[in-house]
This record gives structure tokens, C-alpha cells and sequence, in this order.
């Protein structure tokens, strides 16, 4: 017998009978004799919707409003699967954020979690009850509610597991697994049975969609065991996140290939070459609470310099206009940028004990013709900005120059 | 100067551009000097898309967790309200009805309130702010979120202009006062500029649909000064419900009639006729938090008694359920019932100084071949059960009959 928490996104909860069908997949588990914690999401279609509302009534809506909007998402599926749970004779109980005590700091669209009070999940399992808890949202010491940000359910489920001291954190979603990129891109991508945390952080973190990076930092943190499944499929394994490197395995040099499309990349040109410019630039859009990815500076002409970094491209509008607003006190020439742009990474431990894995990358991209406008590196993956539009070409030619084809059988 | 808190239902606010004029009248109130406290509904259509989705996974939705996604509904319209008058300069704040600790009883789908804490909303209006909070709901001594039925809206908002002590509450609505009928089914029907608390209160319960009932019941507990308004014309004086009768007011014997299709007849024959049968058929209704309205027992064969009431038309199958439970314990001979009937009342404070407004409406029916199913009366109001086809037939005729049809120009 063991307490799992499992995780299901918004498309696996995307209708009354994927509803029920979650609803069946619990109640196995339960059956089976183990404790079950539910973490959901909105239904897909159902945070657009709401976000769509809110952009129609203020260009940049109030945060703290958003949230109170937005939360709703969550608060239906919570109790939309209690009842689906009932109907097929599983006792179930539902939370909001607020109610489970998921105690978040004040950063309303993406706040961080502190603390969450599990007395009374331990109660309800105690009693044999099924607990479903709304991810994504929590409560600020002001009492307003606050969500995590896009993605912020894995967040959630993770957190609620580190909590309760879960032995497994389930998060279901619409692949089987982690793949070496995405195969909608490269039908060659295969399934990883396992990966590093460190590997799935830098994955996670560049777009794979498949986990939100917080979470994972989270999983890490608390030593939380973290699988990716298929909420489609059953019965499959999916992807387990492992802490330390396996020695025996025959590793490949490179894991995966991310890609991420929520990139803007902003210019900064002729900025006096001065101490503190970087954080005066940076830290007006810190301030705003907006999230600034790479960042590269380059010496521009006659003592200044020339600088660059990404946004998501939901805060792009908002990130130009706080650098116009201090445009003239940083005394920068000209402020520009570009939403249409993609950042192609590849991750790997193997990287670590392998020269020239950056000039394979370079190489590989320039026989295709694609431009790389920005570059950045860490120990286990290399980051390139290019043009959108070359994101599927680009992908693919990598995917296949570092062997992460399927072998044919 | 005055405190104001206005009540803005479904339609009002049923979509962006609705909201948008809601937030331009509270301004023009907040610009003319007066504090504001906003109750809203959830956007027309809102409420009965998340009951059907409800309904799809259970036939009675478990109450606890209905009320989890019923008040979502709400919770999406102080949001996007508050973001509507920050749109026009106008500072505004929203609260569900668990921020600003609207305490109810734990029933849930039809809660009461019990207190609201008003020191939040004191501080905002101080601050100049507009508090906007979501009507229909409440939160329990166990923290669960509580649903207070139907209309429930009009009630939260008489509540918080008591515990506000407003100097006005004022429902605006899509019709632009109180009428001697429902303008729809009677042409000729007239506004009224005043009515007393006892007429609105039958009026109310009998289905005038223009405010509910309860919230009637609060303001003349509380004394609070209640206008209903049109949301969708400007400048119009509505409908004020004055708290004594107005003794130099020429008044007609009858106010108003009013027609209720939410009713379905229940009929037990041959219980037998001793003490406490009544107690045991319509306790176990009380227990399942079923209002029951009329009641009506009369002798039946040999020492037993019939006995009818109405019920709720969404409480009518649970209702049955119940009876048939309790039939063989009650040793009832037969429970059987009809959902296609409608009440019809004619309600008048005049009433009681005239004889024979009875027996003219008894006369009036007749005379157009319609048969009287279940009668009863009160000081102010005769009430009949009719098959519901004759609905608009019998106000039409009721509302003639006793010359309340606009004077011809």
C-alpha cells in the first residue's frame, strides 16, 4: 500500500467522459489498496477562454483579479471528479487551493508556494476518502487567491506530494513519456525510460511541454519521485525521473532536443559600458515580475554595448514598454525586439565527457542555412535563438546528427 | 453622500459589453459621491451550463461538491467587473463570499446566512474603492462553500446592506419595476412606483421572478431601504418597497397577480386519518430540504385522509422518491403527482377591507372553463393550482377582472 498523488492536465480532463475516465483510473489505484491524492487542472479550452475574457476588458488585466478569474478553472474539474468518483461508488472530497491551505508569496499569475496544511487530506485518506485538490492555485497572506502560472498543477501535485510525504508523484498527461524531442516534429523520437533530474530540469525548462520546470525543481528539492504517464494509454511505464546517473547505462551523448516558442527576444542597443547597467535594465523588468530567460551582452560601438535577453512572449508587450519608460535614464540608443523567434537546445549528461558537442550543433544547423542570433551554454545543454519558422527543420537535423533516431527494426 | 449597494443579476452582466455598462453606472454613483458596494450574479446561462455538466456525471449532484462549481460562476464576474471599472479609472476590488466571510449554515444548494464580517469592506470604501462581491454564495463552519439557492443573489446583497447599514439596496434587474403581471402575458400591465414589504413578500414568493423571496424576508427584518431598478435603461425610478402602508395612497383591492410554473403537485390518498400524519409525510420532505408551498388535506373515504401539496418542479422526482419510501411505513394507499401545473395569485393589501375578491376570481376562472385544483388564501393573497396550460389565460383575464389594466390615453 503506498500514497500516490496523481496529476491530470487539461486535456485529460477536457470533457465529462475523460472525466469519468480519470475517475476509473483512480479508483483502480484505490482499489489496489493505496491512498489517493488528485491534482487536476483546468478543463482544456477552459483557461483561454477565461483569459480571453479578462484581455477583452483590460489590455493587461489586474493581477489579482486575473487570479480570481482564472482559479475558477480548477474549482469546476475539482468538483466535477468528486462527483464522477461518487457516481461509481469511491468516496471523494474536493479542495480548492485556498481550502488545502496551499499557502502561496503575494507574485498573483505566478506565485511561489511556502507551505501546505495537510491535516486535513490525512484525515480524509484516513477515512478512506479519495482527496482531489485544485492545482495551479494557492492563497497569499492577504487571503487573495493566487495562482502558479501557467503549467503550475505539476507545481501543485508536487508540492502536495513533497507534503505529504508521497511515495510516488504520478503526473498523466497526453504523451506516454519523456521523448528525445517532440515526435509530433520528429516521428524518429523515442520513449526515455529514464532520465536525470538534472537533464529533465534543462528539458523542462526549454519547452518540452511535458513537465513545468518549477516542479521538477521542486521534485528535486524534496527528493520527490516523479513518473510521467500516459493519462490515454493504460498500463504503460512512462518516464521515471531519476536523482543520480545511472553508471551502467550506455548513455547517449545527447538526451533530448527541446524546443520552446514562448520566446521573445529583446535588443538593447548603444548602452553607455558602465557597472550596473545590466542591473538597471534587468532589474526594472525583475520588478515586474517577468520571467527573463537567456541573456547575452556584446560590446557595441565607442565604449558601449549592445545588449539582449528573452521574455516570455506574453510579457514581450509589457517588458518594451518598462524599457522604453527607462530608456532615457540608462541612456540606451535604440529598444527593440522580436516575438517571432524559437530557442532549440540540446541536453545531455553525456555532454560533460564529450568535446565538440556545441560545434556539431553549429555545424549542423549552418549546413541547413538557419542563422543562429543568440547563444548560451551550460555543463549539460547548449541554447540557440533562431527564427521561428526553421524550429520543425532545425529539430529534426539535430535530432538525427546526435543519433537520437529510433534504430529501424 | 450615501452608501449604495447595487445588485446586478445574469443578464445584466451576461456578457463584456454588459459588464462594461454595469461599470460605467457604478461610476457615474462613485462620481456623484456615494460609496458602492456591487453584488453580482454569474453571467446569464453560466449557472445552467455548469448544472448540466454537474447533472452528466450524477443524477443528484452531491450537494458539498455542486456548490464547488456553482459558485465559480460568480467568482468569474467580480473578477472581470473589477477589471472593467480599473479600466475607467474607477478603483475596485472584488471578494467571494468566503473572503468577505459571508458565514452560512451548512445546507448546501439552499444555505442561509448568518453573519458577514464588514471590516474589509469598510477599509476599501474608505480607500475610496468600489468592493465588488460575488452574490450566491457563502462559506460554512466546516469552510466548505455554501450555494444560497436560486436568486440568491438579491439575498446577499439585502444581507450586506444590512450588515453595511446601506442607506438603499437597489436590484437591478431586466425589467424596470415591479408590475401588476408580467408585461409579457398581459400587455396592459402597469408599473408600480411603490408596494408595500407584504405585498412583494407574496408577490416574490409567488413567482413575480423579480426578486427573491428571502432577500423580501431580510430587508424587512433589517429594515432596509429596497428599490428594484432597470439595469438596461438609464435613469428610471423603478419600484421602492415601502415598509408601511401608505394611508393617503389610493390604493386598488389588488396589487398584482402572479404566476409561478415552478410548482408540481403531490398527491397521497387513503393515509389513515390519525394525529401526526401530516408530521410523517412532509418531515421526511423537510428532512431532504425540500420547501414544500401549498398544503392541502382533505377528508377521504372511510377514516382517511387525502392529502396534496407543491414542491419545487427540480425537487418533484426526489420528492416522489421519498414518498414512495415512506408510503408502507405511513400505510398510504396511493402517491402519484403532476409536474405540469401552475400557481396563480392575486395579492393585494385592499384585500382586506373588501369581501368577495375570493369568490370574483373563483367566478373569473370559471367563466373561461378553467378548473381549480388546490386553493388557498392568506390575508393579502388567494393562491390556486391550475393545469399549466392555462397560465397566460388566467392572468389575463384575473388581471382585467380586477381593473388593473393601463387607463387608455
Amino acid at each position: 500500500m503506498a500514497l500516490i498523488v496523481q496529476k491530470y492536465g487539461g486535456t485529460s480532463v477536457g470533457s465529462i467522459e475523460r472525466i469519468q475516465n480519470v475517475a476509473h483510473r483512480v479508483a483502480k489505484f484505490k482499489k489496489a489498496g493505496h491512498d489517493v491524492v488528485v491534482v487536476v487542472s483546468a478543463m482544456s479550452g477552459e483557461t483561454n477562454r477565461l483569459v480571453a475574457l479578462a484581455e477583452s476588458l483590460q489590455e493587461i488585466p489586474d493581477p489579482r483579479e486575473l487570479d480570481v478569474v482564472l482559479s475558477t478553472g480548477e474549482q469546476v474539474t475539482i468538483g466535477l471528479l468528486a462527483m464522477a468518483l461518487q457516481s461509481i461508488g469511491v468516496p471523494a472530497k474536493s479542495y480548492t487551493g485556498w481550502q488545502v491551505k496551499v499557502k502561496t508569496d503575494q507574485a498573483h499569475t505566478k506565485a511561489r508556494i511556502e507551505s501546505i496544511d495537510d491535516a486535513a487530506m490525512r484525515q480524509d485518506l484516513k477515512e478512506g476518502k479519495v482527496v482531489i485538490v485544485a492545482g495551479f492555485q494557492g492563497i497569499d497572506g492577504n487571503g487573495d487567491i493566487t495562482t502558479l502560472g501557467r503549467g503550475g498543477s505539476d507545481t501543485s501535485a508536487v508540492a502536495l506530494a513533497a507534503a505529504l510525504k508521497a511515495d510516488e508523484c504520478q503526473i498523466y498527461t497526453d504523451v506516454d513519456g519523456v521523448y528525445t524531442t517532440d515526435p509530433r516534429v520528429v516521428p524518429e523520437a523515442h520513449r526515455l525510460d529514464k532520465i536525470t533530474f538534472e537533464e529533465m530540469l534543462e528539458l523542462a525548462s526549454l519547452g518540452s511541454k511535458v513537465l513545468q520546470i518549477r516542479s521538477v525543481e521542486f521534485a528535486g528539492k524534496y527528493r520527490v519521485r516523479l513518473r510521467v504517464l500516459s493519462s490515454l494509454e493504460e498500463g504503460g511505464e512512462g518516464t521515471l525521473i531519476t536523482f543520480e546517473e545511472d553508471g551502467n547505462m550506455e548513455r547517449a551523448i545527447i538526451s533530448g532536443i527541446a524546443f520552446d516558442k514562448n520566446q521573445a527576444r529583446i535588443n538593447i542597443r548603444g548602452v553607455p559600458d558602465k557597472p550596473g547597467i545590466a542591473y538597471q535594465i534587468l532589474g526594472s523588468i525583475a520588478d515586474a515580475n517577468i520571467e527573463v530567460d537567456m541573456i547575452v551582452q556584446n560590446v557595441g560601438a565607442e565604449g558601449t554595448t549592445d545588449f539582449s535577453f528573452t521574455v516570455p512572449r506574453n510579457d514581450y508587450r509589457r517588458a518594451l514598454k518598462i524599457l522604453e519608460d527607462v530608456q532615457s535614464n540608462i541612456g540606451a540608443g535604440e529598444v527593440n525586439g522580436d516575438d517571432t523567434v524559437v530557442k532549440v537546445s540540446i541536453v545531455g549528461m553525456g555532454m560533460r565527457s564529450h568535446v565538440g558537442v556545441a560545434s556539431t550543433m553549429f555545424r549542423t544547423l549552418a549546413e541547413e542555412g538557419i542563422n543562429i542570433q543568440m547563444i548560451s551554454t551550460s555543463e549539460i545543454k547548449v541554447s540557440v535563438i533562431i527564427e521561428e519558422k526553421y524550429t520543425e527543420l532545425a529539430t529534426r537535423v539535430l535530432h538525427k546528427a546526435f543519433g537520437l533516431d529510433k534504430p529501424k527494426v
